[in-house]
């Protein structure tokens, strides 16, 4: 009974201990448990960590040192909530599992939703999954494995296949009274699926229009007839646009026939945003694949070499570039000094509006219905931003060097790679998304090979038509 | 009745017409729907657009061109749900508001959910918003203009404040009861909230476990003791970390005092998710304030020049650093073809670290119990890196210019720059972040001021110093 406690001063009481004011573990609690891991004092240990919600024993678990994590599994014994294991990063959970006794592993999976069992396994190699398969009940073991069938990334595998379905004839109150006396329902569900014999589904009754009915009417007269359904082949980011454009909290998934396999949560399609939302923003700093903060060195290393090789022949294009008119910068070492800045402000200019392209094709603000509207945008902002810098950096060149001329040919650069940069900073995301290929990653070294190009290359051009330098050397 | 049909078929009947295969509004449609709104055919509109829901609605308002979209509102008349407003661009808003008459504004806002009515309100101007008000019963007035006086971004001006509460005394049967016989509750709601007469949050019931308890139970009995709460004034990135972290569907909004005063839902949140993650991204590709794709040209030109302006400063650092080394240059322009090389490899080092760490940041990953890691595997990770394509641009360079010094001067620069790179792509974002600034923001250019400057000095330098060739002109 808690009619006079006041829950707030109840959260404040545990909160601070666990996270600071920022929402980051507090590093006083982590030492307390790392503390009671090293004396191996199960109770303390049990005490501290034993009632944390799976997220914060999540990050508990990444924040200790590698060694301490089987530990303090161990020491949890079977107050260790395997839910935690959805939330942390990948390496550390492959790790962790490997370590682990698979019993203990296939112990601890029969507890969670299907949808956080099939998030562990999908990452551990064959052998491993096979090994905790083994060791669970058949009928789990159906089940995992199916979902387990559809493709990476897709609605099926991010799926719950525990629901509550209806017959279409069923009462309000019959339903009512089924929910109240059914055991092994699944932990949350927010509305209940109407299916016929065949268990295709015919529509979708939200808990609260369920609460609102009169108990004597029939699902079949209350249902939501053409329920958002999802595919179960289908990409998760498909099912997280259909969430977001229709803002849901859980959907029906379907198989081919139309028949309800599956549902999906809203927590789970807020993690796939995040991650579609990170995979763009690292893909636009050059940073693609998995790549986690507790990666080790060498891993890390590995997985962004690739990037840097791309942009190194990038880099010799532009340095091509200026070779071909080296005569022209020894009787002129100023073009030398200046000559950055004409690329890297065409590159900065075309970056901002690649990062807007790239993010609206993402969240498909952009498509064809917009696309020339936005390209006649993009080229006219570059014309105005190239024509406003220019005059600033012609200025300033010819003042610095005491040649007005010179500061006339930086001022015509630095127009003529703006406007580019506008053009192809949204051209060439739209291209690329035409062919199929994920703009985000691809964009940046293709901007900057055009805005290199062009700032080097009109610049020095400029410079040696009208000074009349002879090209080479 | 639907029991015979398939809800599938009934789904693509539908789709199609509206949105083709890759989630984006069929070019067709919105043809035939401009058709329709040219000839004044309120009849053909209603039929296309008139059942459409909020979210296909406000796309196929900012699809439309600016003239058609207040005539299709007049031309849908009472059928228009205003709730489309929320799901459109800012500027194409703020537009449409101005346009139209405030007895029809208010009108259609007093159909909606007080969230909604604030998101819409919230970015008129004073008299604008005056006057809609004005329009408002007086209830619903009170309400709204409350919410608006909470801080921008907070969770008051996000929470909705229709909601459910009973007192803890209440049988389950009697608040089942009560809620199939109560008119005006909210659209939407996922959780019973318990409080006490002063309307101090006890707790809360999901519906989930209303509908599984047995009807005698008290609602003191199965409350959720400690129910995660936010507080009004609080930010909403703060709510949505919340949400993420405990995988919420909705969650009370208290004041200061502990008393319930609105309730937050999870689709608000996913937006709030998807905007900051939006923000990172843009910021760091250079695009602050709040620009949207349907921005006209000067109105972007001027929100991007300031980023501009300041890298404009920093291109002039590196180019003085450059200028140091005009004798050098004269006398070697090798130097000038290649120098570009080590700055733009850098600056590509750099920001893979730094983009990793504003994310990481951002998620709250990051802090200070692994910031000493984080330096440590980035500055290695950037040796690791700066080592191998020392070598490659080395080799390279030295066999263009047909000289072995000049490789082995390239390559020390290199290794010299990507370590760096790596040491500061994260110190940057970490050292911003404790001074309270955004990292997303600023980072890059501090950034690249190292990578160049450092990049340019190394290479020069050494050259200067390996060949022996005196400083200055």
């Amino acid at each position: 009974m808690t009619a006079d406690a006041d829950p707030r001063d109840a959260t404040s009481e545990l909160e601070p201990e666990i996270r600071d004011e920022d929402g980051r573990l507090a590093s006083g609690f982590v030492e307390e448990v790392a503390e009671a891991i090293s004396a191996n004092d199960s109770a303390r240990v049990r005490d501290l960590s034993g009632r944390l919600h799976e997220s914060d024993l999540g990050d508990l678990i990444e924040t200790l040192g590698p060694d301490d994590r089987p530990k303090l599994i161990e020491l949890l014994g079977k107050d260790f909530d395997f839910a935690a294991l959805t939330e942390i990063d990948e390496t550390v959970r492959v790790q962790l599992l490997e370590e682990l006794p698979p019993e203990t592993v296939a112990k601890g999976m029969r507890e969670l939703d299907s949808d956080d069992a099939v998030y562990i396994l999908e990452d551990l190699d064959e052998a491993d999954r096979a090994r905790i398969l083994a060791q669970m009940p058949a009928l789990d073991r159906v089940a995992l494995t199916r979902s387990l069938d559809y493709p990476e990334d897709s609605a099926g595998r991010r799926m719950q296949t525990e629901f509550v379905a209806a017959p279409p004839f069923w009462t309000v109150g019959h339903t009512i009274d089924y929910i109240a006396d059914t055991d092994g329902l699944p932990d949350t569900f927010y509305e209940i699926f109407v299916v016929d014999p065949a268990h295709k589904l015919l529509g979708s009754v939200p808990l609260d229009r369920l609460l609102r009915t009169r108990r004597s009417r029939l699902l079949s007269e209350i249902l939501e007839e053409n329920p958002r359904t999802i595919r179960a082949t289908e990409d998760q980011e498909q099912a997280a646009r259909m969430f977001e454009r229709y803002n849901l909290v859980s959907a029906a998934v379907v198989d081919d026939a139309g028949r309800l396999v599956g549902v999906l949560m809203v927590d789970d399609i807020l993690d796939v945003i995040e991650e579609e939302a990170d995979e763009d923003l690292r893909a636009l700093g050059g940073v693609t694949g998995d790549e986690e903060i507790s990666d080790p060195v060498l891993y890390t290393a590995r997985s962004r070499i690739f990037w840097l090789l791309v942009n190194l022949a990038t880099a010799f294009v532009s340095a091509s570039v200026i070779g071909l008119f080296e005569g022209t910068i020894q009787q002129m070492v100023a073009l030398a000094v200046l000559m950055p800045i004409v690329a890297s402000m065409g590159g900065n200019a075309g970056t901002q509006t690649m990062t807007v392209a790239v993010r609206a094709l993402a969240t498909r603000d952009l498509g064809s219905h917009n696309a020339r509207r936005l390209v006649r945008r993009e080229t006219l902002v570059g014309l105005v931003n190239g024509v406003i810098l220019a005059v600033l950096v012609g200025t300033f060149a010819g003042g610095w060097f005491q040649n007005a001329q010179l500061g006339l040919i930086i001022g015509a650069a630095m127009v003529t790679n703006f406007v580019c940069a506008g053009l192809f900073g949204i051209l060439i995301p739209l291209t690329l998304d035409k062919l199929k290929a994920d703009p985000a990653v691809a964009s940046g070294v293709f901007l900057t090979t055009v805005t290199d190009t062009v700032g080097f290359f009109s610049f020095l051009g400029l410079a040696t038509w009208w000074f009349g330098i002879g090209l080479g050397g």
